[in-house]
């Protein structure tokens, strides 16, 4: 039985890290900390936990946690998570890093994007947790990035398309849409239950800070720096990503043949789902599971190719994702605890 | 390994069955049967349930499902049912049966709200499937009546209160509201989603079918007729029931006292969850799970006691309760493939 | 022309009251306030209000608002409320204040329910108003008190039963639930998007502030103190309050015999529609408009009546009634500016 | 006083028609129909209508609602409405066709995406009545093919880039998202609301039906035929249209630039709104009004412009800029009835 500590317990990837946590066979909660609840149980700043998870918060004492927890998620804002995972590895805990802080290979894109990093020197041993990409590396990690939620949805949706050679890498264009989970549990005007119900819109056009880590991923896997745009729009619902690419295709290819290049890239992937041909993905057949389910369409008209792609944000996204790490540095299969049927409706 | 089939598994309490028990330890499902749907697998219907749960449609053959299946669950509308059970109980399968079918005792009451019963010499051999009432029932029953989606959260909630003689019997109200999942997935204009959303109603007022299954239990646990007024609302969420119970007290009681009548009651139960003097639930806290949540006040000023209770409809209304009571007649632990926490937000 | 200001206006309450204001063929918005943007304009915090109302807010200032306008709305807190209305009277100006401040007649009640109050020699001038009861005393008040959305939406339900003697007033009990807007637009936790999505809780129960305001109306109405259980719920929508109100019928009537005493009582009545046998509200009726529409029910067989009223908190609830109260003071046609059909869906 | 019609009253614009005429000055409704609700009055299908509108369904007969009125709108599928708008016309009417008949020039093009055309020696008649682009054509015209809600939003966004020739045309995407009502109302299982609610997917990749109206109108604007790719997706809203646009810029340009060219193309527009550099729209902030936001953003560093545009579908997007098409029939000012503040929340 493996000892897991939740760092940061009470956001909403928190408590979904603690929901799929208990269900695991092959782990124990041990520590959960909340500098903001300490000395409450977390079951009361969600009360769904009740009876489940029954476990107090801690500070985020590194020394503390390290010595109850032999893995440690890490599940705080980007520039907090580098204040913290540095002493979780010298105290010989391994980290999945749920922040952006560790996404980025680059310092200087990460300065650019963000703001000063306080700590580079572990930006090489950091591995960045696309299981589906880098799963040899994430079984030896130390240190996992765990992908950002937007950029698990674009990079699952294209790789197979750009390792197939098929992109036209100047055309690609990105259009995402979030639900308000992935805004976070703080207090503000523009995330209250009024403001995000009935409306729609876009935000962070041309400036999103997951920009860099698309395009990060992206060229490598072309082997060439990709630039692409990309325009997130805030979702009414509380979960869900659906990302809608369009590129050129660099030969011309029908929708079955595409769908084909899918098949043979994701056979045997757990977590994703290549739909048939005339068949597009939707948020609510995915919501609350790890799955990623991808659909595309060759438009021969105008030369494109449109691929959908639908996760849930805060499992595939995040603490499904993490877990889904988590599970390889363990030495487990990889699907442990996660190969649930998605609640629908 | 327990071979269990779904018949009427097109509609939403169906997949929600094929959800819980794909994930269930003790059983493989082995025959899904839609009339609608004939030969085209489950997963077209429901995409959520691709890559996970697989099976084809069949019709329904109750000779044939008997063969492939101990024990079938059947989720289809009251009087249909009813033209399906009793040849499944002939061949030799175990039954619960998720319509109205079966709750009622008296006949008499069955055919004055709905319609003539034509399976009337089964009602002795069911067993009215609360399992917090009647496990040791249910436990070595044929045929199980899962009990209704409002009765169980009405019922969950007065039974305490009826038991301890606290409750004026002539006084009770139940105000009663739930998502839309509970008017199924047949097309109509009045659950479509404009009709629906941002809206709010009382139906069936003073005539809905639920009135005498809540009467009967009621009845039951006072040891008298009771009567009640019971008002459905339709609340614009996918899941969740919360029913808000008032009756005069029939001895003075504070808050505090009213609680550990709860907890008294419902210690040990592992879906029953008694809040706190200070809490009461919300629906958003138990949907997705078989959790039912129950909190109480008394309203000094009046001498009233209010009883709010908090179920998903779905889960512990219908799919979750239904496994709960499959689990007790095939001698598993109760809670088995059931103690999931919750999914929030 | 007549001047009129809003004082708090980047609230939900300010901004319908622009809203309506806006499209009134006898007024002219002056001035609007907002201690928290001072020298922004108003369309910066509600962009709907663009191109339509172009206003720059101000500080509450008593005198200088007194100096713009002739009637001043006051759609602040209560307390803060208490703070401006003397001044605002004493500079020359009608005010319709929106906040609980001059509601409760009786200083010892406000005071046990809120808290000290500094204004209390205005109690006796300010008319409580609801226009269907007082439409006479407000059309020559100096300061009116707009009634709270919840009991505006049960005194309506109330009025006609209590008036004919059918209300046994020992058994009163309503159940009412509204929608998010009702919380107001500042940033907490509790009315985030994913704490109120796809949830639905009560709240305030035996202890909401609204009680005795609807007690006292009651009471009134009925010549002897009523006392009753108010239960208020949050509903997941951005507008409309239902209540379901329960009482045993003094003496035995009908559905039909109910229905006749309220279109008996509301006859004429621009904003109450009574709905014929077999019809009950829904919000989604209503919203947007001023329009408070009620449906009753005779259960004969439990002798207990079941009124439902349906009503927009933002407008018959707040911001309409306020502006219906301004038109009798200001001597226009009690309906203008009001007629709209409400938007469905 | 001119006399309308509202021809196929049952659907949501037809209600949506109704609300907005109904508070227009300058018109009467004299007869609505409904070939399923034929003797029934309107307002039982939409109790929002009651004591507003209180018109009785009457027939689809051409020479009968020419002889009750001036004008007519014709709210019905398309084929339906060219079996009967001719009708109309003959008998002296005015028609606002609101369906897909009249909209394409070009009989080759309709008959390749809807079916066979029964009515085109109208199509020369027929006016586009995208008011903004050919208000001197609508003012005098006998037809009016009222524009789709999503071209509506597609061509404002897209007209001024167009004019001032800084889109490169090979280079058009347009990826966008309307709520629910845009299905209609018919019952449909896809539309129910647990099928749409917390979901969101595209659909109609690559072949809906409004692709070859944006582009009849955007290479009329272009002068050269454009081809794009328009991607339509299902947003869990009532009402609203948010059309997210991507191009690249055939000269470079900065984000103030592009809307120096808005705001000069849309000066004295009464219901375009351009907004200013660093805000972008939100389909929350025009719904229920016929107003049309639009924001842009220059990404220098793609060299790409994306224009966001939002607008109701029910109003701008069909029966709002059906009233503005009338208004410059019959003489009054383009605005009339129109203005209204949109309600937020």
């Amino acid at each position: 039985m493996h000892k897991v500590a939740v760092v940061g317990a009470s956001g909403y990837t928190g408590a979904e890290l603690l929901r799929i946590l208990h269900r695991h066979p092959g782990v124990k909660i041990t520590c959960v900390t909340s500098r903001q609840y300490v000395g409450e149980p977390i079951s009361k700043v969600f009360p769904s936990l009740r009876e489940r998870v029954d476990l107090v918060c801690e500070e985020n004492d590194t020394e503390l946690i390290a010595d109850k927890a032999d893995l440690v998620f890490t599940a705080l804002p980007h520039k907090t998570a580098m204040e913290v995972v540095p002493g979780l590895l010298a105290a010989g805990a391994k980290v999945v890093d749920l922040s952006a802080d560790y996404r980025l290979r680059d310092v200087g894109v990460y300065e650019q994007w963000y703001q000063e990093h306080s700590s580079a020197s572990l930006l090489d041993t950091a591995v960045y947790g696309l299981s589906e990409l880098y799963r040899g590396q994430v079984a030896t990690a130390r240190l996992v990035a765990n992908p950002g939620c937007y950029p698990t949805s674009v990079i699952l949706a294209m790789a197979p398309m750009i390792r197939a050679g098929l992109v036209d890498l100047s055309t690609l264009i990105v259009d995402s849409k979030s639900g308000a989970s992935g805004a976070g549990r703080s207090a503000k005007v523009g995330t209250l239950y009024c403001e995000v119900n009935e409306g729609f819109k876009a935000y962070g056009v041309g400036s999103h800070r997951h920009t860099p880590e698309i395009e990060q991923e992206l060229s490598a896997l072309a082997g060439t720096p990709v630039q692409l745009n990309f325009t997130p729009h805030l979702l009414p619902v509380n979960r869900g990503i659906l990302s809608t690419c369009y590129f050129n295709l660099a030969s011309a290819k029908n929708t079955s043949q595409l769908v084909e290049y899918f098949e043979a890239s994701y056979a045997g992937e757990p977590f994703v789902r290549v739909l048939p041909e005339g068949e597009l993905p939707n948020v609510s057949s995915v919501s609350g599971s790890n799955i990623c389910d991808i659909g595309v369409v060759s438009d021969e008209r105008t030369g494109r190719a449109i691929v959908v792609s639908a996760i849930d944000n805060l499992v595939k996204g995040a603490a499904g994702q993490a877990v889904q790490n988590m599970n390889l540095m363990i030495g487990a299969d990889e699907a442990t605890g996660l190969l649930d049927v998605p609640p629908f409706p």
